[in-house]
């Protein structure tokens, strides 16, 4: 017998992973990526992590969830100079997408590549219910 | 009083960290690379991937689980261009070590170094019971 | 109605996220970094270390918690040919760091940033109750 698990499967992807994976209280969402619903990437890093904020949104909702079941989140960032440099822009978003003072642990890495050139973040999302 | 964990030590670093780490439901691996039982790399990425899940598998034996225990992955790839050409072939080897769609949540991000110079694929994993 | 959080605010961006989020049985730590109380930034990897995890028993203290409640561990390095020179002398500071051999599970990867260009290393951590 094997656990059971909730999954939301959606995009091209769908056969090869969830979108998101609930297991007992836990939930794990795939990294989110600065593309919005539209297939288009913003060129700057704020409007991506705009995106990418309302990517997760729509993930949690699919599991009766909402920003405010978020307890960690990591963020790879493509240019790290580039995030330091617009960090109150990038603050103000984030503070927008949780319409309030974000209650979540953060970790912010800066990586080599996502998985399209044009990404500049992704963002790793654990929920708790 | 400590809690009360279950651990799985092997390879040269037993002394360093577990394989495996137990706690109530959860249960988190240690990053599996793309490394054969024999010490061996693999020169090209899907045959370290399949590696990669051989240790994974190994690693979940030892505490009573398989890979329908796996919620999330998190992929690290060190150049991500030739993961992206080779999808098609990635995708096909997951299938198999999982024996179906995987049911998990997938994260993939591009790094720029892992523990030896010959690895292109790191996997971490969660696990739940 | 949300999940009841604990959080552990501190520093200059602790309005912006938590240093810790507690959800029940889970711990989850903001990225740990190299970094003194002092702000100072020590220059050499193992140092650095060291300072890490300083940081990383005074978030858990706040919770109650020790370096025994940790399960999971990520280093993030930005020098992994300097981090493979340096193994004999970071996993002292570490085991000296958990007092014990650490019975954890870790995962090591070398990434281009950290968020201040002297930083060498980030550790995320997930503790358990």
């Amino acid at each position: 017998m094997s656990i059971e698990k909730k999954l939301f499967r959606a995009g091209p992807y769908a056969d090869f992973f969830s979108q998101g994976v609930r297991v007992g209280d836990s939930l794990y969402l795939a990294g989110q990526v600065g593309m919005t619903e539209a297939g288009e990437i913003p060129s700057d890093l704020p409007s991506q992590v705009e995106a990418a904020y309302k990517n997760i949104a729509a993930v949690l909702f699919e599991f009766g969830a909402t920003m405010d079941n978020i307890v960690d989140e990591t963020f790879f960032v493509t240019d790290m100079k580039d995030c330091m440099r617009q960090v109150p822009a990038i603050f103000e978003t984030r503070e927008a997408a949780y319409g309030k003072k974000p209650e979540v642990a953060q970790t912010l890495i800066g990586v080599s590549a996502l998985v399209d050139p044009g990404l500049k973040v992704e963002i790793k999302i654990i929920a708790k219910f």
